[in-house]
């Protein structure tokens, strides 16, 4: 019986990422570019924006106009005319005059603050006064608050939300330059496993992985490509294994549990073209028993059979070289900070990847528990009743009821 | 000057969803079905795994077989046979007996544990001695241990991540029933706002707003539909209106930030058939000229100009709209303890929300600092810089450095 004789650790893991490059670059439109990944820095190419624009409904005045007005001592100011929104005030606004200005609508010449129309009264048709003492500057967005021309704005990397949308928007973007999103073949292997669509026969179990695995590439930014179960045979393993290689930039093996399924994946990754297999074994549980080759320029990943394990492997693991694929630079998730519900124990030597739920303290702002799942690991139910992981470090025995963890979300 | 005279609570505006009914339901396959909303809970339409499976590589026995064992004073047994994956054995195994079985493999009739192969030696070809005492059920997964026929195992209302269509697939689901996604119809308004593909003459400003609120939508599970923008004229934007209503599930109208485009937006909303203004006026800042329509059965919205502000409100009021529409029931998202790292004022009357920048504090797990994000409501570069909002309760005056906060992610 093989053993795992050289065990690797998460971070040398994750520093193999180094060694492969992402998946190039496409334009896309912007309705299509929710969720991906900037792969060219936006410059703003012009101010934003773009004119000074009032912030309020009121009246465009030069502020020294109402230096020392008061409610007891207004300043009285001619009404010459009115700011037409979206297009530019024509005439200049002199000393002791005023132009109606609705938000959003653009400074006339010779203005550079507002007052609100709730600290001005009319006194008739052309005339009205001011109850307050403007800064020059008041109520105001100048020409390039927003943006500056040329400046940076988004750098290369990020992944587009909502409000990056806006942004490149703003700036007249209506396709977007992104990395393509890698494509990752999916393979499930074990003679045990049948298609979801079967009924399971005693001693069979459906291809629970395939889907899980499909979903967590789509969320990890990539495009998953099913290749079915594959029997435990090494000709037809290798076969298929070949054209998922060709055909994707990234390829998940998994599914057969058993010590000979994984053996026989060993076997058939060393024998791909141009393949070096890199990590035989990681010193994390869930999940020990990973595979990673690298096959020419593409990562190949052998992953347990156990769905759960899967799980926290590809969350650990292959989600970051995912990201890394799809040239994400800033793909760190914010990990929630709570408290642990209760004690959990843990092997040295390894690191502990526990299921958790979290439950808000009630009246207690900030504090958020943090309840293990129990269960034995290749139960997904465990896994729906989790709302995160939490890792228990290589070095410890255990955490104590009340200490602070970090959970990485689902 | 027409003011907001009935200002309504957050809590009064999310209170309103209560009159409004879901989007329908529909079947989906599976592998589309990420992020969709369960619209039928899932039964267990059998035994999961369906048989007592082997949790290690190892011999399978009667536990009653190695009562006593130690390796001092092995228990020794015949081994009678070998489990196939995927195949029901055949063949009992008596006392005294082991037959050999992989990780995943189904017990033999007979057997009710497992014994780990590093816990046994083999003699000769027909005999092994074992080195531990097993208890019945060790090293099993039970027939019904992630599933019994008929349990509950999802219920409706739930958003779809990678374990639940694991779930769904071991039980065989090739298609699910989720809600339909809500249509969003997005109208943009106001004389100064030009496409995104036109350069912006002075006095003007692209329109921003659109894609930002239709990546919102999105994101919250709805399909968004853009009517453009529509110049501040009361029939031109009430036909529109109209059109947006009679396609869509909830339409959101945004765009122009004057008093004059929202008092436009009132009189249409009003004008539209078997329309009730619900609400107009939000005690929230940014946001607070936000209106609220029902419109027959559906729901229609007047948004602030400034896309922070639609922002904003989208977060806190539209989208708990579109989760009930979506049929969502488990939307509430984790919201991130941190503290303040510096202090902030706030108006009491109105609850304000502050956009912050989220630090992880290097070497306290645990720990994670919200820094706010300074600038103009109007400034998008303030939401691209910011990882989420902060809640300043109506009753405080604002909150000092180091105070605990939740932070709702973007």
């Amino acid at each position: 019986m093989k053993e795992f004789f050289k065990v690797t650790t998460i971070e040398a893991v994750l520093a193999l990422r180094q060694g492969f490059a992402c998946a190039g670059t496409e334009r896309v439109g912007i309705e299509q570019a929710l969720g991906r990944i900037l792969a060219a820095e936006l410059l703003a190419p012009g101010d934003i924006p773009g004119f000074d624009r009032s912030t309020v409904d009121g009246y465009a005045v030069r502020a020294a106009s109402t230096y020392g007005a008061s409610e007891g001592a207004p300043a009285y100011l001619a009404v010459v005319g009115a700011v037409e929104m979206g297009r530019p005030p024509a005439d200049t606004v002199g000393p002791g005059q005023a132009a109606r200005i609705a938000t959003g609508g653009m400074l006339p010449p010779g203005t550079d603050s507002v007052v609100m129309v709730e600290h001005a009264g009319a006194i008739d048709a052309a005339t009205i006064e001011v109850y307050r003492s403007l800064a020059p500057g008041q109520h105001v967005v100048a020409r390039d608050e927003d943006a500056a021309q040329g400046q940076t704005l988004l750098s290369a990397g990020i992944r587009l939300r909502p409000q990056e949308l806006g942004l490149l928007s703003a700036c007249g973007a209506t396709q977007v330059n992104v990395f393509a999103q890698p494509r990752v073949g999916i393979i499930s292997t074990g003679d045990e496993i049948v298609p979801v669509e079967v009924a399971p026969q005693p001693g069979q179990v459906r291809d629970v992985n395939a889907h899980t695995l499909a979903a967590l590439v789509r969320q990890g930014g990539g495009a998953a490509v099913l290749y079915g179960i594959v029997p435990d045979r090494y000709e037809t393993l290798l076969s298929v294994c070949r054209q998922a290689l060709a055909q994707n930039d990234m390829v998940l093996v998994s599914g057969g549990s058993s010590v000979g399924t994984r053996d026989l994946t060993v076997d058939v990754l060393a024998a791909l073209d141009q393949s070096r297999i890199l990590v035989h074994g990681v010193s994390i549980s869930p999940g020990k028993p990973t595979i990673l080759a690298q096959c020419g320029t593409k990562p190949f990943w052998g992953l347990p059979g156990h769905v759960t394990s899967a799980m926290v492997v590809f969350m650990v693991l292959v989600r970051p070289f995912l990201a890394h694929l799809a040239g994400w630079t800033n793909d760190a998730p914010v990990r929630v900070p709570a408290r642990l519900s209760r004690n959990v124990a843990s092997a040295q030597g390894r690191v502990d990847f526990v299921r958790v739920r979290l439950t808000h303290q009630a009246g207690q702002a900030g504090q958020i528990l943090a309840e293990p799942i129990l269960g034995a690991s290749g139960l997904i139910r465990t896994m729906v009743a989790a709302d995160g992981l939490i890792a228990i470090d290589l070095n410890s025995e255990g955490l104590e009821q009340g200490a602070p963890v970090e959970v990485m979300l689902f």
